[in-house]
C-alpha cells in the first residue's frame, strides 16, 4: 500500500464525463490497494469565463476579489469528483485549501504556501476516505483566501505529497509526459522515461509547459518524486527525480523553444554605479519580465544593454524606457521582434565542456546566425530569428543523438 | 447615518449588467452617508447549472457535497459585486459565510445560524467599507461548510442585521413588495404600505412567496425592521415590522392562495392512543410536509383522518400510506388532486371573531363548496377545487375592502 498524490489539471476535468473517467482512474488506485489525495484544477475554460465577467466589470479587478472569484472554479471541481466517487461507492470528501489545512503568505494572485497543517487530511485518509483538495488556494494568516499563481494546482500536489511523506506525485496531463523536444515540431522526439529535477527546471522554466517551475522547484527541495503522465491514456509517464546514472547516459536531454522572444537594446547608457540597477528596477515595477541579459562596453562612460522579453511585454517594456528616459540617460532604444530562443538541456554538460561549441557549430552549419547567447551549468541557449526554429531544433534533436532511432539507452526509473 | 443590511436575490444579480445597476443603488446609499452590509444570492440560474451537474453524476448527491458545490455560486456574486463596486471608486470587500463570522449547526443542506461573530464585519465597516456577504451559507463547528437551505439568503440578511443592531434590513427582490393578493390574480391588488410580523408570517407560509417564513420569524424575534422592495425601481416597498395601530385600520389584509393541493382521507384508522402519531410520523420520515389535519370520528373504534399535502407529494404519501398499511391498519385510502387553499390573513382578525363565517357565507353565495378548513388567530384557511380559484380570491378581496378604490387608508410607516 502507498500513498499516492494525484494531480488532474483543468484538461482532465473539464466535463462530467472526463470527471467520471478521472474518478475510474482513481478507484484502479483504490482497487490497488492504495491511498489517494487528488488535487483538482478548474475546470476547463470555467476560469476564463470568471475572468472575463469581472474584466467587463473592471479591466483590473483587485487580486483579493479575484482569488475570492476564482477559487469557486476549484472548489466545483472537488465536490463534482468527490460525488463522482461516491456515486461508484467509494468514500471521499472534498476540501478547499484552507480545509486541507494550506497556509500562504498574505499575498494575493501569487501567493506562496508557508505551512501545511495535514491533520484533517490524515484523519480522512485514515478513515479510508478519497480525499480530494482543491489546488491553486490556499489561506492567509489574516484569513484571506489566498490563490497561488500560475502553476498553482502542481504546486499544491508537491507540497502536499511533501507534507504527507507521499510515496510519489502524479500529476497527470494533456500530455503523455515531458519529451526530448516539442513533439509538433520534431516528430522524431522521444518521451523520456526519466529526467533529473535539474533538467525539468531548466524545461519547465524554458517553457516546455509541463510543469511549472514553481512545482518542480518544490518536487526537488523536498524530494518529491514526481511523475508525469496523460490523463487520457494508460501509458507510462516520465519521472523527475533526483539524478541517478542519468548524467551519463546522455549529454543532452532535450531541446526547447520559446517562441515570440522580442530583443531589446539600450544604446549609450551612463556607464555607472546603478545604472543597471535602475534600468531593470522600472521594468520590474511594470511588471516586465525580462529573460537573458548582456551588456557590452563600447566606450568609456557609456554602455549597452540589450535584453530579451516575450514578444508580449515588448510594447510594455517599450513604454517604461521611454517613461523613465531622463532618469536612465540613455541614448537611443532598438528592438527587434520574431525572436525565437533555442536551448539544449542535460545534466551531463557539466562534465562535457564541448557541447555549448558543438551546439554554435551545429547552427553555423546550418547558416543560422546566433544573436544572443546564455548558459548555465546544465543549459545553453541561443537567441535566433523565428523563421529558423524547427529547422533548427531539428538539426539539434539530431546531432545530439536524440532522435528515436539514435537514443541508445533512457535510464528509465520505474 | 443608518446601518442598513441589504439582500439581493439571484434574479437581482442575474447578469453583469444587473450586478452593475446593485452597485449604483448600494452607492447611493452610500452618498447618502449610509453604512451597508449587502447579502446577495447566486447569480439567477447558476445554482441549477451546479445541480444539474451533480445530478448527472449521480440522482442524489450527498448534501455535504452539494454545500461544497453550491456555496460557490454565492462566492462569485459577492466577488463580482465588490469588484463593480471597486470600479465605481467605492472601497468594498466580500466576504464568505465564514468569514463574515456565521456559524451554523452541523447539518447539511438546511443549517440554522447558531451565531454570528461580527467582529470582522464590524472592522470592514470601521474602514468606511461595504461588506458584501454571501448569502445562504456558514460554517459549522466542526469546519465544515454548510448551506441554510430554503429562503436562506433572506435569513442571512436578517440574521446580520440582528447581529448587527442594524437600523433597517431591505429585502430587494423582484416584485415591488407585499401585495393583498397576487396581482397575477387580482387586477385589483394593492401593495401594502406596511404589514406586521404575523401578518407575513401568516403570508409567507401561504406561500405569497416574497420572503421565507423563516427569515420573518427571525425579523420578528430579533425585532429586525424589515422592507421588501423591487430591485428594479425606485419604488417604496412594505415594511415588515412590530404591528402598531394596523390592526385598527383593517381587518384582513390580505388574500392568499397555495395551488395544486391534494387532499388525502385515511378512512377506518383503529381509534388507538398513537394512531395518529405512527400516521404521521411514517409521513415526515419520508418527507411529505402535511399542511391541514381534520379527525372525524364516524364510529367508536374508528377514525378518519384527512390532511392536505401539496400535489408534488402525493404520491409519496401514498406510497408511504400503502408501505404501512399493515402497522396503521386502516381501512383504505381516499385522494383528490387539483385543489386550491385559499386564505385571508389579517391582525385584525382577533378582535372581529365573524370573519370566518363572512369568508365561508361569500363562498357559498358564489357558490363555491368548501372541502376543508383550518384557522389560527389571524388567518383562515378553506380549501376549494381549483376551478374556482381565481373567481374566489377575487371575490374575497372586494367582500374585504382590499380592492384598490376601496382600501380607505393603509397605515403605512414610512
Amino acid at each position: 500500500m502507498a500513498l499516492i498524490v494525484q494531480k488532474y489539471g483543468g484538461t482532465s476535468v473539464g466535463t462530467i464525463e472526463r470527471i467520471q473517467r478521472v474518478a475510474e482512474r482513481i478507484i484502479s488506485y483504490k482497487k490497488a490497494g492504495h491511498q489517494v489525495v487528488v488535487v483538482v484544477s478548474a475546470m476547463g475554460k470555467s476560469t476564463d469565463v470568471l475572468v472575463d465577467m469581472a474584466k467587463q466589470l473592471m479591466p483590473h479587478p483587485t487580486e483579493r476579489e479575484m482569488d475570492m472569484l476564482l477559487t469557486t472554479g476549484e472548489q466545483v471541481s472537488i465536490a463534482l469528483l468527490a460525488i463522482a466517487l461516491q456515486a461508484r461507492g467509494y468514500d471521499a470528501v472534498s476540501l478547499t485549501g484552507w480545509q486541507a489545512g494550506i497556509t500562504t503568505e498574505d499575498v494575493h494572485g501569487k501567493a506562496r504556501i508557508s505551512r501545511i497543517d495535514n491533520e484533517r487530511m490524515q484523519r480522512e485518509l485514515a478513515e479510508g476516505k478519497v480525499v480530494v483538495v482543491a489546488g491553486f488556494q490556499g489561506l492567509s494568516e489574516a484569513g484571506e483566501i489566498t490563490t497561488l499563481g500560475r502553476g498553482g494546482s502542481d504546486t499544491t500536489a508537491v507540497t502536499l505529497a511533501a507534507s504527507l511523506q507521499a510515496d510519489r506525485c502524479e500529476i497527470f496531463t494533456d500530455v503523455a509526459g515531458v519529451y526530448t523536444a516539442d513533439p509538433r515540431v520534431v516528430p522524431a522526439a522521444q518521451k523520456l522515461a526519466s529526467i533529473s529535477y535539474d533538467e525539468m527546471l531548466e524545461l519547465a522554466n524554458l517553457g516546455a509547459g509541463v510543469l511549472h517551475p514553481r512545482s518542480v522547484e518544490a518536487a526537488k527541495k523536498y524530494k518529491v518524486r514526481l511523475v508525469v503522465r496523460s490523463s487520457f491514456t494508460d501509458e507510462e509517464g516520465t519521472n523527475v527525480e533526483e539524478a541517478a546514472d542519468m548524467e551519463t547516459g546522455r549529454v543532452v536531454c532535450g531541446v526547447a523553444h520559446d517562441e515570440d522572444v522580442a530583443k531589446i537594446t539600450v544604446v549609450g547608457m551612463p556607464a555607472q554605479v546603478g545604472t543597471l540597477s535602475r534600468l531593470f528596477n522600472a521594468l520590474a515595477v511594470n511588471q516586465v519580465n525580462v529573460d537573458i541579459i548582456i551588456q557590452s562596453s563600447y566606450e568609456a562612460k557609456a554602455t549597452n544593454i540589450s535584453f530579451t522579453v516575450s514578444g508580449s511585454d515588448l510594447n510594455k517594456a517599450l513604454d517604461t524606457l521611454e517613461a523613465n528616459r531622463e532618469e536612465l540617460g540613455f541614448e537611443k532604444v532598438e528592438f527587434e521582434q520574431g525572436l525565437t530562443k533555442i536551448s539544449i538541456v542535460g545534466a551531463g554538460m557539466i562534465n562535457n565542456p564541448g557541447v555549448a561549441a558543438q551546439m554554435f557549430r551545429q547552427l553555423a552549419e546550418e547558416e543560422i546566425s546566433i544573436k544572443m547567447v546564455s548558459t548555465s551549468d546544465i543549459k545553453v541557449s541561443c537567441v535566433i530569428s523565428a523563421e529558423h526554429t524547427a529547422h533548427a531544433v531539428r538539426a539539434l534533436h539530431t546531432i545530439f543523438q536524440l532522435d528515436a532511432k539514435q537514443m541508445a539507452v533512457v535510464h528509465g526509473v520505474s
